[in-house]
């Protein structure tokens, strides 16, 4: 308690953010990454992977509030969701939280993670237990190649484009999820952070848009990954996020947030002019 | 421009932000502050004060926009501005992009910041030479104390509420606002960060609401303020921020922004759930 320990998130070579670290509570290398859970002095719970924050018990509520529920809220009824990644359970936790989930299937390539979390970070992963998850350790790439589910909602729940992840962020990897949703599905991804990484998004949302119809940005702020506003992508064949969003909706359900609500589901998609100007020609209106 | 030189906002004792330095343009200490200018790796010029991150040329665009366009697009005819603070110049430049304005009086307390963004940081600074700024060293307090002049704008451009700032936090510093408003006046307030300093905006809310009929919080999104979001205040005599704000009138004016734009003004006002529920009975609908 009295050491002087921090973990610090370099970004390129000209930032860096540290956090207090009172415990480390996990450090392991699986062959993917090195995974590593230790207890912060101001924001709980951390898990890194490769030396990157993932999550922390103080705000994962607002990345995962995000990523699940502005898709489950356009989708009017879902009940077959995939979420890719994710190990952490977070994403999970909230997607079954919707009555209308009959099954979520996650598909995570790291064990590790997801064994990390489950014994350090019951706030995120012990809603792996819950028997509507089905949790398949495996490669997310190859299942939706070969899997003959359909599903209305893809949740694509991955760490940053290098690593295990970087083919999540590819054409062929997006047809195979095209080719899995139904004919009114929806998929969102992890879309990184307009003020640092505008060429990945870019990349990302010409991806998008050679597969799918319709196509997104919305933002929303978080307190560890560099910039603070960070992005999700929303690929459609039917919906649009805002005219088929219904606000009633979300009261309805009787779910309460400590993020996401109705007025923020709509405001998420209203970007600064900047993200406006770099993705020209990339986004639906 | 191979020395290992950082700069590091610490925030409590639990987190710090580090910037690559290049080169330390300026480093002084007024009778308020310490002010300190250094050209930084990845974020261009950077204002500190007293150690704490004011202002970079890579961002500052996002909080100028945000401070002064939200209330000069909801007031129909702005004429007479106030700037308290904003040293940088980034603010009243903003300001006099609007044509309607005839006048912006700006009260800086500390000439050094002043000087020195005059002469290290012009991006922002230049614009103090324009003849319908009217730049006045002095205290923000007395000058609205003491001032017979009435005011469309008040934007209260301010540090953290330590040191100088600490007295624009206050309710009596409120009334005196209040007074030399006109009676259609708007006052907007820097107002800290909702993920780390929600008591300082419970605070600063209680003030406005006593003295103020209508009170509203918005954010935006930031690189190097802790936390990513952050806020400012928006408090009116008859005004709604957003049932009174015409998107029209935005693109009337033929002005461009790189961050703020006609739908971001209406969706700023959109919080998180977590920060409606700390701000709960403090935000007009």
């Amino acid at each position: 308690m009295h050491s002087n320990l921090w973990v610090e998130e370099k970004f390129e070579d000209f930032l860096g953010i540290k956090f207090k670290v009172e415990k480390v509570l996990f450090s392991g290398k699986s062959e993917f990454q090195t995974v590593d859970v230790v207890e912060t002095k101001g924001h709980g719970k951390m898990l890194l992977n490769d030396g990157l924050i993932m999550v922390t018990e103080r705000d994962e509520f607002a990345y995962h509030d995000m990523i699940s529920h502005v898709p489950l809220f356009v989708h009017p009824d879902p009940k077959n969701v995939l979420v890719i990644g994710g190990g952490d359970g977070g994403t999970a936790r909230e997607v079954i939280r919707h009555q209308s989930v009959k099954k979520c299937t996650m598909v995570e390539i790291d064990v590790m993670v997801v064994e990390a979390c489950k014994e350090h970070i019951p706030q995120t992963a012990s809603a792996l237990n819950n028997e509507r998850i089905h949790l398949i350790i495996g490669d997310g790439v190859q299942f939706v190649k070969e899997t003959k589910e359909k599903f209305d909602v893809i949740i694509v729940d991955s760490t940053d484009p290098i690593g295990p992840a970087q083919p999540l962020f590819g054409e062929a990897f997006y047809r195979d999820v095209f080719n899995c949703l139904t004919d009114d599905g929806i998929v969102v991804a992890q879309g990184e952070s307009s003020w640092y990484a505008m060429e990945i998004q870019q990349s990302l949302l010409k991806v998008l848009n050679n597969v799918f119809p319709k196509t997104y940005l919305y933002s929303f702020s978080n307190l560890t990954y560099p910039g603070g506003l960070w992005s999700f992508t929303f690929a459609s064949k039917q919906y649009h996020p805002i005219s088929d969003f219904s606000p009633e909706r979300v009261e309805k359900s009787g779910l309460n947030f400590d993020y996401y609500n109705a007025p923020l589901h709509s405001a998420a998609f209203a970007l600064p002019s900047f993200v406006n100007k770099g993705l020209s020609g990339l986004i639906d209106n």
